[in-house]
């Protein structure tokens, strides 16, 4: 098959579309046919070279994709040989075939084409488990959204406003904060000239999705609610950060920090469950969609990387791999 | 009625047993003629002026009681005069009346007297909800326990060993851990000559209760097992230190620093009925029991703050008041 590989690490122009083995579908696994992938900002550090794939996982890029199923490996029950599907992925989504784990499939939720359902595995995986599993946001509570027009965000959007939840967000222009409204988001913060902690107002928020770290740490402290739950799951601004225990407790909060891709399969399958319960019938119904900038050919992958780097994006970068 | 007041913050001779006006028990709650009330670290920073009470409290010392009620207030039901009792209290203990919120009170375990019940409601409280209802701990899991020997530390231990779960504890010296070993305490680390992290070896601890803050932050995220809660409940190191959001997300980990004094009172009524349900039965089947260090008359109240700040007791230091 031919996959995306990474020959040296560097800039977009470092992946390499080439010719590689194909996966094979060990025990409790199925091998996919892959229609699409889409573009993490994991995927853009392990091309620089800053993010190591996790023991045992695929050497190429991607978290997640989209296909059908062509093989099944030994014990796998439920699913059959042609279905559409996507799938959380350790790695290899940017390749024509991948081995997965059964408990990371999802069925191609109804009324999405398989292109588009590529967009959904991470996000919907990354919002459930963090601001839901984790945080336990409940109805009637402010959730803060750093970066509402990422991926993410736009999804953590969407599934906040489903369970009843005030949601507010950062973003670094109109534009961006322009797409969270029409997606749901009734505070809308930029971030270049407006301080989330004075425009949450008194009450804060009780769970906030951040994937800045160090550099909003202590601002995020500030802006919990009491019983408040702040969940970082990225570091684009750093990792390390003075933390105020009594400013902490005050709020009698919670700093919790974590990663997806790391969890071991039961976990990931767990997480997959709860989506496929929780998250697919909001899809079916059209209360909760995803939210896609662009498709970009496999082969124009470093136009994808470039576009995912220059952060002019809204919501996820698809990349069409069939 | 006669109440330890403190005209001057300062030392442990600060303190001053005076006569006051008597507390009347408004709606909701009921008057308590106190037997016992004891020493928490809070009172000695009262004392010494670093910790105002809560608004709305009792401006004399004392977080916890027993005794007999008295009075019923307005809309109280469920209780009767007469009944024995133990109380967590905002305030108040250090004097021969208090006024106490219904949901607030505990019956006198059976087995146990009514003087060393007043023992028990801060170190249930506080180790139920923050071990249990917070950091959820569970059957198989290690729980490291800093300060072992402390009134919390001895209920935590005993706790922890109650449901099942692995305990790990430190503390100053030779005649503390074992105290701690005789309570169940597995894994027995001195602080002054070795490292809990080292101590509690590659597994780490499911779930640390620290009353430490800034000076142990960094080492106990290393301490973490993966999936691990740290509690924070005391500050006795410091309030301020770097938090390493990397390491933690290596641990996928959570830093959460709470407090149980500033709850409202619903969320303490909450608290009680849960040490009620789970904890009063231990204490009644002698699987979990007070341990008391010393007790001392309200009179030799001095006496009593001296030996919390020499820190060589082990467990509750009661103050007898009837």
């Amino acid at each position: 098959m031919r996959a995306i590989t990474i020959p040296e690490p560097g800039g977009p122009e470092a992946p390499v579309l080439a010719e590689v083995a194909d996966p094979v579908a060990g025990p409790g696994e199925v091998l996919v046919e892959v229609a699409a992938t889409a573009v993490n900002r994991a995927d853009v550090m392990q091309r620089q070279g800053r993010y190591e794939p996790p023991a045992g996982a695929s050497p190429y890029p991607g978290l997640e994709c989209s296909g059908r199923i062509t093989a099944l490996g030994p014990g796998v029950a439920g699913w059959s040989v042609g279905d559409e599907v996507c799938a959380l992925l350790a790695g290899g989504g940017y390749a024509e075939k991948v081995a997965v784990p059964v408990g990371q499939l999802l069925p191609r939720p109804e009324g999405v084409d398989l292109v588009t359902a590529a967009a959904l595995p991470e996000v919907t995986s990354t919002v459930w488990s963090n601001v839901f599993q984790i945080a336990h946001l409940r109805a009637g509570e402010t959730l803060l959204v750093h970066g509402g027009s990422s991926g993410i965000g736009t999804m953590a959007i969407q599934l906040g406003r489903a369970i009843g939840a005030k949601v507010a967000v950062t973003a670094g222009n109109a534009r961006k904060l322009s797409s969270c409204a029409e997606l749901g988001a009734e505070v809308l913060i930029d971030y270049h000239g407006q301080d989330f902690v004075a425009e949450l107002g008194s009450h804060g928020a009780d769970v906030i999705l951040d994937v800045i770290g160090a550099e909003y740490l202590a601002r995020n402290v500030e802006a919990l609610a009491v019983n408040g739950r702040l969940v970082v799951i990225g570091m684009m601004g750093g990792a390390k950060a003075e933390l105020n225990l009594s400013r902490l407790m005050s709020k009698r909060g919670a700093v919790i920090a974590t990663t997806l891709r790391a969890r071991p399969l039961n976990e990931k399958a767990a997480i997959v469950a709860a989506v496929r319960e929780h998250v697919w019938p909001l899809v079916a119904a059209r209360a909760v969609r995803p939210v896609v900038d662009s498709v970009v050919p496999l082969g124009e992958v470093a136009e994808a990387h470039r576009l995912m780097e220059s952060s002019e994006h809204i919501g996820k970068i698809v990349l069409e791999v069939g």
